[in-house]
């Protein structure tokens, strides 16, 4: 399933500094030439956004494996449309969130269990796992206040309770303990300047090889 | 996962009958005073009318994956939200197509395993199997015949080659051949109030246990 592209994924909380991650390190990958896809989970495609609406739209109406499966499906679409197409073609592709935030969120909810999820994401993608996934680390009550400053609506998971995403946070950790080669864990509370300086140095010895 | 009412589903090609004889047997049963649950899928449900809407408006564009996904997260909140409650209850279930549509029309397609379908569905509903599956048998030249005669418009897997029929046949047979105490196979040529009265003999053996 090698591609001579290159896959890097973002996780971590809402308010962790993905987004600002992204367009720092697609800009500097630009600035070097390189073809960069920016894309997301869920809703990276046009059947991804339906998907989305579905279960966002009957929330708690929709029983938890019937959600993991839908989530699964705009995943599958995702990868095989947008992503698989990219790296085939040598580009870079920055995604926010992919299978860790399933595994991480499901493992914190502990309705379906971790290894299901995972296996239903591995089946979905054919096995498809990032070169680099650069968890943003944070401490809830941090991501919060970052959140309460940008006004940002709360959606669904952030409206749940900080010891969920207490959870959720030991959840990531744990899957980047076992995944060490392919994980990067930086402390999100530091400069977002510092850590993009972290995330390049990675990516170039990626890029290097 | 044994409940208290009866589960039953249909299978065949489109034109072997299964809407008639899904009409019959509800009629027979509630004269017995039965209280029966008609439902189908894909599309039982709200969230899986949005499912169906996606899988037959995206064609060709959704990835075989994703595509069983889908139909698998339809199944997941179908028996979850409305099979299950009413067997809870000590009703009869009367479905049209369940797991068994899947692994035949996948088997036959063979872009995916007939054991990773047959996986995805058993997870998606923790493993509910019916306790009967009339397996309503028509060689698809017959089927075809009435589907003009009834002057259906041909949906998309209809208006597939005969030869992809012939494969979905020996697929549904080699189901039966596998699980025979599970299925009742038909010859769906037959007048149909001689096979309702096959059906109402092993209905009748069932709900007597």
């Amino acid at each position: 399933m090698t591609a001579p592209g290159l896959f890097i994924t973002l996780e971590g909380g809402d308010g962790s500094g993905k987004t600002t991650q992204a367009s720092l390190l697609r800009e500097w990958l630009e600035s070097e030439g390189r073809v960069v896809v920016r894309t997301r989970e869920p809703g990276g495609t046009e059947v991804g956004v339906l998907v989305r609406d579905i279960v966002l739209h009957h929330r708690g109406e929709v029983s938890p494996r019937a959600e993991a499966l839908l989530y699964a499906a705009d995943r599958a679409h995702h990868i095989a449309t947008v992503v698989r197409p990219a790296l085939e073609r040598g580009e870079v592709v920055i995604q926010d969130r992919y299978l860790d935030s399933s595994v991480a969120y499901q493992g914190a909810g502990r309705v379906l269990g971790r290894d299901e999820i995972r296996d239903l994401s591995l089946w979905a993608t054919e096995g498809l796992l990032p070169e680099l996934t650069v968890l943003l680390d944070l401490d809830p009550a941090t991501a919060r206040t970052r959140l309460d400053a940008a006004d940002k609506p709360f959606d669904r998971l952030e409206a749940e309770r900080d010891e969920f995403h207490e959870r959720v946070r030991a959840e990531y950790l744990a899957l980047a303990a076992a995944e060490p080669e392919r994980f990067l864990v930086l402390d999100a509370s530091l400069p977002a300047e510092q850590i993009a300086g972290e995330v390049r140095a990675r990516v170039t010895a990626l890029l290097s090889q």
